[in-house]
């Protein structure tokens, strides 16, 4: 995978935190391990990527990324609300400058008309108040996965470049 | 990545969990997400797959998958032992019937004469006792996550077809 873009991503990313001492980990739903797998890829990613929660069922966003039931029944899974309460949660638990949240609908099932496939939510946490991106993909299961680990790199990226280290 | 050979095999592990209403939970260190990342590249894969814990710093191993911090000492991250720990740490943390383990040196840097680079070891918990594998992979370091994957997805297919349910 030494040609994917999305490794050459991870690894502009890695630079940038390396060379500033943030630390990332990362708390995620549909991509399911996509982006921990893509910033691992890279030669050197324990220096500062710590790990990551993969929250696929309910129980275990609330138990593992403590994210509050209520935020869950009133907002659902997939909501801004709730990427930030992973992104939050995991940079909490696992004590990194950044966390970033990916919750969303992969496909092919799971959609609903107020929630339909494609729809993700990809927030970060850290160094900053929390920022989160409503994004909706027209690929595949595979597609929707790949595009949502782009943007959560990139808003790693751009939060790594801007956010104070103070 | 439909036609990917591993999610192939992921298939399988999904068909036969669900039949047998076995659920799955996953702890990768050297792998990065990427045994996560195959499982859910499978639509459906919410039926069996609660999610996992990607342990990349000793210290996540210890606070998130309870590896206890004298197994880490004696052992090394990268044994036998702390596989089976990660394995069920992580099953008895997201209380599912099964959990995988799976520890090693990915390279190109990490590696001792002790422990070399492509040295990895994958361990099976639950619906008996837990069954570890040592393994030495030779490739880069891609090679190596997607070989160490391969064993880890074997190992859960074998015991999800041999495993009692009682």
């Amino acid at each position: 995978m030494a040609d994917d873009p999305l490794v050459e991503l991870a690894g502009r990313l890695q630079a940038r935190c390396i060379a500033r001492g943030i630390t990332v980990a990362t708390a995620e739903s549909c991509t399911g391990g996509l982006v921990a797998h893509l910033l691992t890829e890279v030669p050197g990613s324990s220096g500062y990527f710590a790990g990551g929660v993969i929250s696929y069922s309910d129980a275990v966003k609330r138990a593992e990324l403590d994210v509050p039931a209520e935020l869950l029944e009133r907002h659902g899974a997939v909501s801004a609300q709730v990427a930030v309460a992973m992104a939050d949660g995991v940079r909490t638990r696992l004590g990194t400058d950044l966390g970033i949240g990916v919750t969303g609908v992969a496909g092919p099932d799971g959609g609903s008309e107020a929630k339909p496939v494609g729809l993700v939510y990809v927030a970060v946490a850290g160094l900053g108040p929390a920022d989160v991106r409503r994004l909706v993909w027209s690929g595949d299961r595979s597609a929707n996965k790949r595009d949502s680990a782009r943007a959560a790199i990139e808003l790693l990226l751009a939060r790594a470049e801007a956010g104070s280290t103070a």
